[in-house]
């Protein structure tokens, strides 16, 4: 059935049903002009948004609706962690055709209901709207934090280390592999999977920031803008080992397979979603060590921060040292603005 | 210039600028993964989001730039005034085209920045997008309300007293004008600017919570549609004395030289973001009369709550009742979501 069939407000009934197993704790129910978010003693709240547009961020045939609400949500959900803050709130905007399926958008709403399930979110308000074009999707998250322990990226020092988890690249080649025609084997299909899925470090964001880290961002817009604005904000420059940079197996395979450059995936790619910080490692290392070893997921040092000075340097695999260039995505011919 | 010549860490930098005089005082500076929000002791928070689409909520050659920023702050803060929370932070997300002219984005952002200043909120974070069709602009904003003194739209008992904030069909009319060619006069621009330019009714909202309403919506959808929302959240019927709903005297005479239906207007029409709310006026009609004064903007009981099974009804000028048909804007064919 079509959305234009059903209408707006038994559209709405159909998605307040799905979300209803998200905010069962709400002090308000769904539904009013506004939602009302509790705010412990002592916590500030964190609050993120993020557009996602139907040909800029994702086509319709890329992935099913639910992966798409899944993303949607996460994506959101990796500013917070990279914040160190808990989420616990989110507003869902949507914008999409009358001739759109409801099968459609009840399946988007039910993905992004796993994970705000997965990430105890409460989903709690939002806005329909008809379109004339393509889907627009507009998130709002909201986590709350210690006051005074959200983790900026304006906090590192020079001398400290860098630090990321998981492995960088595979998301941008999963996209390279989408827009090739699609995977070649087991491999690539987990490339493809971790464009689609990325997973919102948001326990590990908490962990790290009891760690100590100093500063802390996402890898949403490749590792050279991401770093870029983390050297920026704190006044530090810094020098990544190249060799050091974590890459999954498969990405390396599908490189030499496909003839890419796997520096560039990292560097300008994005959409990793893992989170880039920094920390002194003589009071730190011991307790990142720790976080990286309950996880799972792995945490490996890849440069450290040097002087302003300096400038933002990558060591060569050959020995010597190039300036590293920010060539992340700009989205108006120039990037993802975090 | 094009936005597409200057590109998007260059155009941010500007739209920071811009929102700097609203934001001095945030905890963390913009510009990081996730806004930082304080959280008074004994507060909550309320937040609200909603999506404006081009070709959908506005075109462009219906106003300026900046009217389009003013309106799209305006719309989420009636949402917090119908709550009674006070304002406090707005995250804007806006998409649209690398063609798109760079004076036209911060025209935009100066408008919403006028409007965050007018009201004391802070401009914290957004997200900024390429489009392949029009434009979409999304706001998410918050405020503060005591614990628990949100105004819900489930707070109505039956034999209270129904009553709107200033006149009503005013921006109905306004767009019917701007669709027909445009104002013929003075009275007629007025009501083109009542459709460009609402006024949330944040101070009011805060003032009738202190003065003891039962339930508050904003008029966004039609006064059907709302007052739907209200009776349907509250379990009550109603009762409309048409006569009584207030009319600005520019509005009955374009309806005369246009021969269009008021009562339609009002009904169906949506936009007036005014306050609609009930009160038991035994015990609040003091305190309403004392806000209204203070205010300057007018408040007139239009009707009462009833009990649910009598429905809603409105009475007819000539006398009898007939059944209030539900007949705002549906965005499928089938209301803006609130």
């Amino acid at each position: 059935m079509l959305v234009g069939e059903i209408g707006e407000e038994k559209l709405l009934e159909e998605i307040r049903r799905i979300f209803a197993a998200s905010n069962s704790s709400l002090p308000v129910a769904i539904g009013d002009d506004g939602a009302v978010v509790d705010c412990p003693p002592g916590t500030e709240q964190v609050w993120t948004s993020d557009l996602l547009v139907e040909g800029v961020h994702f086509r319709k045939d890329w992935q099913s609706p639910s992966q798409l609400g899944r993303k949607s949500l996460a994506v959101n959900l990796s500013d917070l962690a990279a914040m160190a803050a808990k989420p616990a709130t989110a507003l869902l905007s949507l914008s999409f055709s009358s001739g759109c399926d409801v099968g459609e958008i009840t399946d988007f709403c039910r993905g992004f209901c796993e994970v705000a399930l997965d990430f105890g979110v409460a989903v709690a308000g939002g806005d329909l709207s008809g379109s004339p074009g393509g889907m627009v999707i507009s998130v709002a998250a909201g986590g709350t934090v210690e006051a005074g322990a959200a983790v900026l990226r304006s906090g590192a020092a020079p001398g400290e280390t860098i630090f990321v988890t998981g492995r960088l690249g595979s998301a941008a080649a999963g996209l390279r592999i989408i827009d090739s025609g699609g995977a070649r084997g087991p491999g690539e299909a987990d490339l493809v999977r971790s464009f689609l899925e990325p997973e919102p470090r948001c326990r590990e964001g908490q962990a790290l920031a009891e760690a100590g880290v100093s500063a802390m961002t996402d890898i949403s817009d490749g590792l050279s803008t991401d770093l870029t604005h983390i050297c920026t904000a704190s006044g530090t420059g810094g020098l990544i080992d190249t060799g050091s940079i974590p890459v999954a197996d498969n990405l390396r395979q599908a490189a030499r397979d496909r003839d890419w450059d796997v520096s560039e995936l990292i560097m300008c790619g994005g959409e990793d979603y893992e989170l880039l910080f920094t920390a002194d490692e003589s009071k730190a290392g011991g307790a990142i060590r720790a976080c990286a070893a309950e996880s799972g997921i792995g945490i490996t040092a890849i440069g450290s921060t040097t002087a302003a000075a300096a400038g933002l340097m990558m060591s060569m695999p050959g020995g010597g040292e190039k300036e590293l260039q920010d060539c992340g995505f700009d989205h108006f011919g120039g990037g993802d603005v975090g």
